[in-house]
């Protein structure tokens, strides 16, 4: 069975990335630090073709997402860009030639634009109608696998809003960021349907794990 | 050295209370939950007369806590009752008759009220002159040991905003609250001057410390 899931990273006071996000510091300021804990990873170095890196708590669930995931969903923003229509020569976001994902990745943004097919199996398909739509397209392209909805902000908090989440794997870093994007924003009492299963505690990091209470 | 702390616990969405705050529900719809690693501890339970509870990775932290501590600072809501000023025959607070503090509290209100001597060396002083003042106080208090402020959002963020605190402990439970007081709302970029120094994972919460970056 797909099941939809949310992977993704905030400070300790609950920002997926710092303000002033740009082309050159698509994080925001101090958003970097966020993703310490990954980065330092043997797993996420390898990935990005640099040698060493340590093997810690985190790597195991980090191979069991990477392994699970048979689409992805994310916002324009975390495509890469700066908002509005595409240029003319548009430009292939942050993720370069050949984007780790290897597989098929859908896009949400206001603006239509043709399918990117990159090396490696990765293909970026540009949804208008919505983050459930893209979240439909990606359940049917993930096959037995499940749809993970990788950020930012916008798209996470739409997500839980939606109740579009079977779970919620969520990294805690901590560091202040002090601004910027938050998730878990303005929930609501009894928002989202999700309860916590699973505490991991790594170096740089807290991996919490939460399902659709049952 | 007097440190002066941050000790409180907050949702996974940054609560430390839900909304609806009132005499029946002091911590607000769901606020309870936040509170579940420690009620289930036999250090709490036994503190409290009751038989029983966990021996867990908590223990340790809420025993360290309570042995350090010299001094409590809080804010009016967290002493009880509702705002305004005090009637006539001023309610006591949540905290009965042998209030678990054993040591000089220092209530922030905006309505004077004469010191309230309990028994067990518990007393409550009313502070007018704002937090700063009151952690003033509870330095001079303290003795050696520290300054703990227990809360609730308003005093924590204001002490935050005031760079008041040499260490924050602070507790996150795995629960959504999805509305309520908000910890750690608009820091701003650089503040607070804390760095993370140990994560202790335990049922039901996440401990993490972080105190003054050297």
């Amino acid at each position: 069975m797909t099941n939809v899931r949310l992977t993704i990273t905030t400070s300790i006071d609950g920002f997926v990335a710092g303000p002033h996000q740009s082309l050159e510091d698509p994080l925001g300021v101090g958003g970097m630090a966020l993703h310490a804990w990954a980065l330092e990873l043997a797993a996420w170095r390898s990935q990005h073709g640099l040698e060493g890196g340590e093997v810690n708590a985190s790597t195991d669930v980090v191979a069991k997402s990477v392994a699970s995931t048979g689409a992805t969903v994310m916002g324009r923003k975390m495509f890469g860009g700066p908002p509005g229509p595409w240029p003319d020569d548009p430009w292939s976001g942050w993720w370069g030639d050949d984007p780790p994902f290897h597989h098929a990745v859908f896009v949400v943004t206001h603006h239509p634009r043709a399918p990117l097919v990159c090396q490696g199996g990765t293909t970026f398909t540009f949804v208008t109608e919505g983050v459930t739509a893209a979240v439909e397209l990606a359940r049917a392209a993930a096959g037995e696998r499940d749809v993970n909805v990788a950020g930012g902000a916008s798209i996470g908090n739409q997500c839980l809003a939606a109740d579009l989440l079977d779970e919620l794997h969520l990294t805690v870093s901590p560091v202040f960021l002090g601004d910027g994007e938050r998730l878990l924003a303005d929930l609501g009492v009894g928002s989202p349907q999700l309860a916590h299963r699973e505490t991991v505690a790594a170096p740089r990091a807290v991996h919490y794990r939460f399902d659709r209470a049952r």
